[in-house]
Parts: structure tokens; sequence; C-alpha cells
């Protein structure tokens, strides 16, 4: 296997590459973690989480239209968070606003945009990303991003980035790679020989210490032939349901995609297709990246003050209080004292305080709020 | 010195002496320590803070009204309460409520009640008394009441409430009692040594073990013509401020009495008449009393969970917390997990989390929310 260096060929090649370049970004997700502040109703992604200013949605979009035109990005998401996309991202068209009537998790969503894509233009090859990640070093990012695009376009494979661990981190999935696998001429980009969903703390541990295992980023890379291939392979009844002709773009798509979930399985692309698939590798990388799935993960990637706490709210007092994350609205008036390690948040009348080392809780605090109260708070 | 058993002159002489008797329910406090719940702008008095259904003024009119005919009960109070008073009254006529146009302290607020009072009738005999206490014995009270008026009827006397301590408290102020004195014939009713306002704790502990010390009530009996001529004699600038014929209950009172508040200096009636004053006597007891000047006190006075929780709102979650006040709208939806030995408060947009042991700051709180916010939040 032999290819050039990437990023020449990225910049070398001009327009006429860069129209084959396309973006996915999948803002579908739910998740209860950062309840009260994210819900069901508006999850984190359609959030300033970090008090940056923009909604991660927001940030993402424009990290990517760095590199990819305006008109090369596609948003996935539920038909219930539309109007979020519409209002957060104002100059992208609703054209390029993939809306799934139903939660089916990542492969229907990714079989949907890629056969969609294709179709218009074959020779597609695309990154599908998160809307809900933190990336702290961008320029690194987009590097990699422009490695990978270029060893997909070459090469029929299924690309995934992966993240150098830092620490025996127990949220993550981790890859590992074989390091004596025929190596490309990427010195960061090797076979991956497993995926393992969360390990426990032991494992984790040993998978850090053995420099084979890289976090999980839920980023992947790959050319419309390759994933709608394997998705004819390991999918075959997904991928039939979404490789249709002369719907895509017309009036009919809406009614026609909504038959379509109706009957699809849900599955992620994880489960259905990488974990099989043969020719599936990984460019590792270490670019600042978090998942923002907890509250701690918030708290670290955030600004601190001189006790380690991270306020977000214009009219927060804190007093012998350390070590902690402190969310409110901006016309709240909080007094908090005495709490350390803790996590105190209020969002839209519901007020949450939690010890730091509980919030695994919270999705049990969330289950008994909506027994008793019902869906509309969570 | 002889008098009868006064309960039984109380109730033998029927009409015609209670017709002499009155209460005057002194209810213009302000007071932070109850904030967030309790402002300035609407002070404990006027709020439900036990959740029994009823405000404190409420329950303090409704104690007495079994004693004394609602004609000859009166609320004294800031203008500013005004509506709160004539809300929470409704069948209190506006007559019966006397307006302070400025605060100044208990002196003013008894001189006005007392001689507006004497002009209507000279043999008035009454008891003065916060709004805002906690009374948990009331039958116990009100017989101390009747034995207190009959006492002050047939004598001249200065007679305030002492309770029987039941441990150092350090927020009361505390009234000795010369036990070797003159004895009348009530058991339970000695001549005044000394008042001591809030002792320090080794102090409070030598008060408690000697049974000569009894915290003082801040609630008074005596007849008008005994505490006008009090007035006169220790405090005379305000008492011929007050002294005024034919201006009470005229369309006059009004404006006389801005332009008296106006000139009349701020001082209590402890320092400026009964500290002075040879004529003081105290009635000592104890009928469950308590001043409810801290949240600890509400605690204490409040039904609690099985985690000694005391809890106020219909849609409070706890989880692994115990020993706290815990005090939401009914309206909000609340997570508390992990806080022991806390006060977790809610009202009208200010949330305060405080450690039990260190309330006494809340007023270092609420000045820096003053000096940020201004007067509006306090």
């Amino acid at each position: 296997m032999h290819i050039g260096k990437p990023t020449e060929q990225f910049d070398q090649k001009g327009e006429t590459m860069k129209k084959n370049y396309y973006c996915i970004i999948m803002a579908g997700g739910i998740g209860s973690r950062f309840w009260p502040y994210s819900r069901i109703s508006k999850p984190k992604q359609f959030l300033d989480i970090l008090g940056t200013g923009k909604t991660l949605l927001q940030s993402t979009f424009e990290r990517f239209n760095k590199l990819f035109a305006a008109e090369n990005i596609y948003v996935v998401t539920s038909s219930v968070y539309a109007d979020f996309v519409y209002e957060q991202l104002p100059k992208l068209p609703s054209s390029q606003v993939l809306l799934e009537p139903i939660r089916r998790n990542t492969a229907p969503c990714i079989a949907y945009a890629g056969f969609k894509i294709s179709e218009k233009n074959p020779d597609a090859v695309f990154v599908v990303a998160p809307s809900d990640h933190l990336i702290l070093e961008e320029k690194a990012f987009l590097n990699e991003i422009k490695n990978g695009l270029a060893f997909v376009e070459a090469t029929d494979s299924l690309l995934t980035l992966g993240l150098k661990p830092n620490r025996p981190e127990t949220g993550y999935g981790y890859i590992q790679c074989d390091k004596a696998s025929v190596r490309t001429e990427y010195p960061n980009l090797w076979k991956v020989k497993t995926f393992t969903e969360k390990p426990n703390s032991d494992l984790a541990k040993i998978f850090v210490e053995s420099g084979e295992f890289y976090w999980n980023s839920g980023i992947f890379l790959w050319s419309a032939r390759s994933i709608n291939k394997s998705l004819h392979t390991f999918l075959p009844e997904v991928a039939s349901l979404f490789d249709i002709r002369g719907i895509y773009g017309t009036q009919n798509e809406e009614e026609t995609i909504q038959g379509i979930y109706a009957s699809c399985r849900s599955i992620s692309i994880d489960f259905g297709v990488m974990e099989k698939a043969e020719n599936v590798f990984v460019l590792t990388s270490d670019f600042g990246w978090s998942d923002l799935g907890t509250w701690g993960s918030l708290y670290e990637h955030s600004v601190q003050d001189s006790q380690s706490n991270t306020v977000q709210g214009e009219n927060v007092f804190l007093y012998d209080t350390s070590n902690s994350v402190v969310n409110f609205p901006n016309d709240k008036i909080v007094v908090l004292q005495g709490l350390h390690d803790f996590i105190a948040v209020e969002s839209e009348n519901i007020l949450l305080i939690c010890q730091k080392k509980d919030e695994q809780k919270i999705k049990n605090f969330v289950n008994d709020v909506k027994l008793k109260l019902g869906e509309d708070f969570v």
C-alpha cells in the first residue's frame, strides 16, 4: 500500500477534489447525564454547555466548515430537533438537514446519509462525527481529518479516529490496534484488532499501559463506496432499505424515510459493521478530545476559579466551596456555601445538587422524577 | 402585696373586665436570617414558615383572639407591610392596624399603641407581643397571659414573660430574677434583677445552671397607666411626642404620625424602659416557645423525615441527605443528593445552600448580594 503525503494531496488537488469531501454531523442524540441542564426536549448538542457563546453543534459545524465547503456539510438529527438545527445553523439549507422520524441508533443514520450523498456524488468521501464532542486542538484535529480523508479515498477501508488515552477512563470504548499489521505509510494509522466497550477499572489500566489501546472517538471516515458495500455485507436489510434511487432530494423523501425508519432495526455502526468488517483501521492521535459525557468531563475542560470550581451564572456567590461544577441561569441569584466536590446545576425550574463522585446516579434520579412527574421533566 | 387568684378574676368579672384587656401585636420587624425565604419586602411574620397553612401573623392573631375580643386586638406594622396585614387578617378593621411610617424600634411602637388606646380607654391593660414567634403549648401560654393581665391590672408594674431555658442558647436575651425579693402570691412571678443580651457560650451555661435566669420572650404586659408613666419618666421626649389628644382615630392621625416618627429617636423598650425602671417583674413559665430566629430553630420545631430532614416542597427528591432544612416552592423540581446538616432553601428566584452550622453567616451573604445587586434582593 502506498499513498502520497495526504495533506499535500488535499491542498494540491484543490477544489475538484474538495468537492468530493463531505461531512456528516450526527445531532440526534439524547442522554440524561447532563440533566437537568440537558433534557430529552433539548439535548446537550443544542446547548452552550461550556459557556463559550456557541452551542456544541455550532462549534462542531464551524470546526468542520474550516475544511469542508458549507454545501458539503450535512446534519442528521431527529425530526423533533429540526428547529434547533435551523435556528442554530441558519445558513445551512434545509436540504442538508436530514431528519430521522424515529431514533434507530447510528447505523441507519449513517446509511441514510451515505446512500443519499452517494446518489448525488458516487465519488463522495466523508467523515461522520458526533455533534457534541469537545476538541481542544482544532488544527491538529483537522490535519488528522485531512490525512484520514486521503487514506480512505485511496483505499477501500473503514477508518476510525482513536485518541491516545491519558488515564484509565472507564467511560469510553477502547480500540486495540495491531501494531504488527502491514503498515501504511501513515505513522499513526494501524489496522484494528478489537473494539472493547467501557472496560472496568482494572482492564482500563492494562489497556492504557499496553500502548496498544486507544479511546474510540466515534468519528469515522470512509468513501461512500466502502461504507455502502460494508452495509450491504453486514447489515443487508438496513442497506437495502436505504439504497434507493430517485427519491432522495424529492418531495417524496420525507414520506419514504418515514416508512423506512418504521421498518428499520435499531443498531449501532460499531456493533453492526465496524466490529465485523476486516478492512477497519484506526488513525491514532492526541488532539485534546472529550465526549463531554459527564459533568466531571465538563469540569475538567472548563476554566476553574481559584478554588477549582467551574462556574456558570452571573449571579452565583460562592463561599467555602471547592472542586465543584456550578451552572445556573444568569438571572438566578445563588448563594452556595460549604460545598466541596459537588455538582450544583439548575435549568428550567429543575435544581440538582449532587456529589461529583455520585454523578452516575443522576440517571436514577431522572428516572424517579419521570415516574412521579412524567416525561416532560426528563 | 395581695391579689386573688388571677384566672378566676378574669373569668368571673366577665365582659366588663375583658373590655379593658387589649392585645398589641408588633408586626413591623424585618430580619435577614431566613433569607432568601423571608425578605425585607416580605418578612417572616407574613410567611407560612412552618408549613402549617397559616402565616405566623395569622397564628399569633388566632392565638390571642381566643382570649381577647377581636375589637381589642391591634396590629402595629410598617406602612409598607399594611397590605399584608389587610390580606392576612381580613376581619381586622383597618382602624386597628397602626402603621409606622419609619422603623424606630419597639419603644415608639409601644408608645404609639399605648397612648392611642389609653385615650380611648384609660383603664386599658394590655399585652404587647411579637407576631413571629412559635408557641407550642397554647393553653399554658394563654393561662400565663391571663395571670399576667390580672397582676398588671392590680399593680403599677411592668411585666415581661420569661421562659425556663432548656439549653445554653446564645441567641436569646436572658432575664435574671430576684428570687429573694418580696414575693407576690404568684408562684412563678419575681422581680427582675438584670437583663442580659445574647451572652457568650460560657456565660449562657452559668445562667442556665444558676436557675435564676430566664429567656426574654419579648412579650410584655402592663396597664396603659403604668407604661405611659414609665415612658414619661425614662423616655420623656418619646412620650411627649405620642401623648397627644384629639388626633388618634381622626383623619389627621396619619399625617401627625408621619411628623412624630420623623422626629422620634429609634430605641428599644428593653433598653429605654425595662432596664431602667424599678417596678419590673418577670412571669416565668415553660410553654414551648421559640422566637424562630434561625433556620436551626425552625428545623427543631418542624416535622422531620426518617433521615431527620425537615422538608417543604412537593417535588423535592432527597437521596443520601440527612439533618437538613429543605424548603422549596411546590412547583420547583429539586433533586438533592449527599447533603448532610445543610440548609437548602429557595424563594422567588434566590437559592441558598449553606451548612447549618454556618447559618450565622447568612447575613454576610445577604450583604454581598445587596452590594452587587441592590436592595431588591434582600
